[in-house]
């Protein structure tokens, strides 16, 4: 964590332990620092696992390993390497993670394909196997870590750590959803984010666990932006020990899945905005919400081109109201608008309607609005019922610095 | 221009007049400001016209008027107003911009539909009629201006005024093809650029004049991108006044119609990378090569989404050979692509090949190649024959400065 803390960042949450899921965390050395860049986590039997991984077409060996590891359902442990992401290093990548993988299962007397492995940081570099392999087992014997320590464990360039927790009721039995996350650039949508990780002790059908993570990944980590870059390692994995006790859920029809599918979905917003607010550079949480469109995915592309417009994010770095940027994000997305039916709001002013500025309108309040760190754009598109809302942050001089002023 | 000239600006060439076009440029006043802000172009009778137009769906009222006019094929006359762009201002905008062509064609004896207007400037300000009207009659007026005035007159954040020329031979008629530009930022492909403007004295049916603006805009504009985004205002037009005396063209199979069109191709490119060398804050100029691609269009695909990533922008800001930040934005494209057979090339030297880096690759070419200004990236997808190369430049410091450290 070598960029200054952000100033949107929130501090981390006291979250609870989750029975059935023991962390461990460990310097492997991944490269010379003094921090710990290994983190594993052990899994009861009979734990569940859903996930979403990213739709780049040149994915991480370790996606690969997960996607075909998730057909099973079953999970006995994850490890994440943090500061070696191991893409894009051919057959020694795939070879490293075979390695990471059997150095678990051989720890926990569970098969290789019971063990989730995710790793983040340079891409290009194969993941060195005699320091993930002692990684591995020194993790093994590691004492027991708090939440705190993982998601610090996990993170790279992330200037906090972040988590978040839920609860729900199935039945008499309440169970907890936690989840932490890394993730501050390459973050856009259509993927999942860079790397989030939730654990819960309800008891539910891969299947049906499957069924809520897509749910909310389309309400969440599939509405956030950065930058619109999109990693070549991104996977969520969510992760149910059943400890909980109570009957387990198998359909979505079952009494308390809805209360567990909101839980899930309410972690995973949490964790989408502590990215965001993470943001390489970024000073202001920008929230888009755009209604009246003809469906709610044609809102949330042209909410995304919104958010990704490098000059909507400059002018709000700039307190800028300049509508105007939106409108020409509006009509680049190539979705239906019409120009004389859009009405748009910073704050709560209304500054156009009806395909010109409202003439007078109040400066003040949005001036004041813009001087805040968490702005509210809205568009309305007078076409329909359609509508989202996505998130990204503004484009700043930070950014520039993060990723352009050095050589790697 | 109140920013610095950018480093990347080329001296403006020797043009040299159009037989047929008469140039003038005049101070309306759309600012504040001491320099001419409002260009009229005198197009002798018989003028053919063509061009492209921006794909926003909130389009400028100028815009529409071209549109419309365009499907006449027969032009007098182009107004162009700089420092208001008209753009979302409804009735009231399509009212400035009937009286401006109105006023033009009581001066010079021709329809309104045979004016040509674009306006370039900002968003969601009505044009002033009187006083465009008072600047379009003085301008009639006017002395006869030269290229460069004309070039600099139709800018606006430009740091440097932009013009090229080519010549063709028809049968035994010299033509040539001159024009100018102007753009710096909000430069997106899929459309023209902001304003571009040709004008040749060859003599050639709008159809065909259509049809060779529509491959040339597809080779150049469509080609560059600064931000990747899109302005409400983009127009391209060329007009071909016939004074050369040669017997028309109405075919692409006419003698001499192969060589008009590569000249017209010629001014595009030229054109369009000029306006990738005033992109906003840029420092580099960067041709990114395609090949090996399923198709063309697949090519094109692949090198915007690395032109546009920001991840590879500011990595090229800050001379760093990161080639997996070009994997990454092939991997996200959404094109047919294998991570395993993937090859990149900066400058002259391979990095990356089969999905792998290149062992022991010489890094002092790279890195000196990559201190220069003209950059050049390389993928081969080793899929197929389709091939692209699009153009664009870093992302700076000077971006973020020039969008985001002001309030409008």
């Amino acid at each position: 964590m070598s960029h200054p803390r952000s100033p949107l960042a929130t501090p981390f949450p006291a979250l609870p332990p989750i029975a059935g899921v023991r962390l461990a965390t460990v310097r492997a050395g991944y490269k010379p620092w003094e921090r710990d860049d290994l983190t594993l986590v052990r899994l009861d039997e009979g734990t569940s696992v859903a996930g979403v991984t990213t739709r780049s077409r040149c994915p991480s060996p370790e996606v690969e390993w997960c996607r075909a590891a998730l057909t099973l359902g079953r999970a006995r442990a994850l490890v994440v390497n943090a500061g070696n992401s191991n893409a894009f290093t051919g057959a020694r990548g795939r070879a490293a993670v075979e390695a990471v993988a059997a150095r678990a299962a051989q720890g926990l007397g569970c098969q290789p394909s019971d063990v989730f492995v995710a790793s983040t940081g340079v891409i290009g570099v194969p993941l060195p196997i005699a320091t993930a392999e002692a990684g591995v087992s020194a993790a093994l014997a590691a004492p027991e870590a708090d939440w705190a320590a993982a998601a610090a464990a996990i993170s790279t360039t992330d200037t906090f750590p972040k988590g978040a927790a839920a609860t729900a009721m199935i039945g008499d039995t309440r169970v907890t959803v936690v989840g932490i996350i890394k993730g501050s650039g390459m973050i856009a949508p259509d993927m999942a984010t860079m790397l989030g990780f939730l654990f819960t002790d309800a008891a539910v059908a891969p299947a049906l666990l499957q069924a809520m993570l897509d749910r909310a990944n389309a309400r969440s980590f599939a509405c956030i932006t950065v930058d619109g870059d999109t990693s070549t390692s991104d996977t969520v994995l969510a992760f149910a020990t059943g400890a909980a006790g109570h009957t387990p859920l198998d359909s979505a029809d079952a009494a308390g899945a809805d209360a567990l599918a909101a839980a899930i979905e309410q972690v995973c917003l949490d964790l989408a905005h502590l990215v965001v607010r993470d943001g390489e550079g970024a000073t202001k949480f920008i929230a888009v919400s755009v209604t009246g469109a003809e469906s709610d995915g044609s809102a949330r592309r042209i909410g995304l081109s919104i958010a990704n417009s490098p000059l909507v994010k400059t002018a709000i770095a700039g307190e800028d109201a300049n509508w105007g940027r939106v409108v020409m994000a509006v009509g680049k997305a190539g979705e239906p608008a019409e120009r004389d039916r859009l009405a748009i709001r910073f704050g709560d002013t209304q500054v156009a309607a009806e395909g010109v500025a409202v003439e007078g309108y109040d400066e003040a309040p949005v001036a004041a609005h813009l001087r805040g760190s968490d702005i509210r754009i809205g568009v309305d598109l007078g076409l329909g019922e359609g509508r989202a809302t996505v998130w990204t942050c503004d484009l700043t001089h930070g950014y520039i610095s993060i990723n352009g002023d050095y050589r790697s």
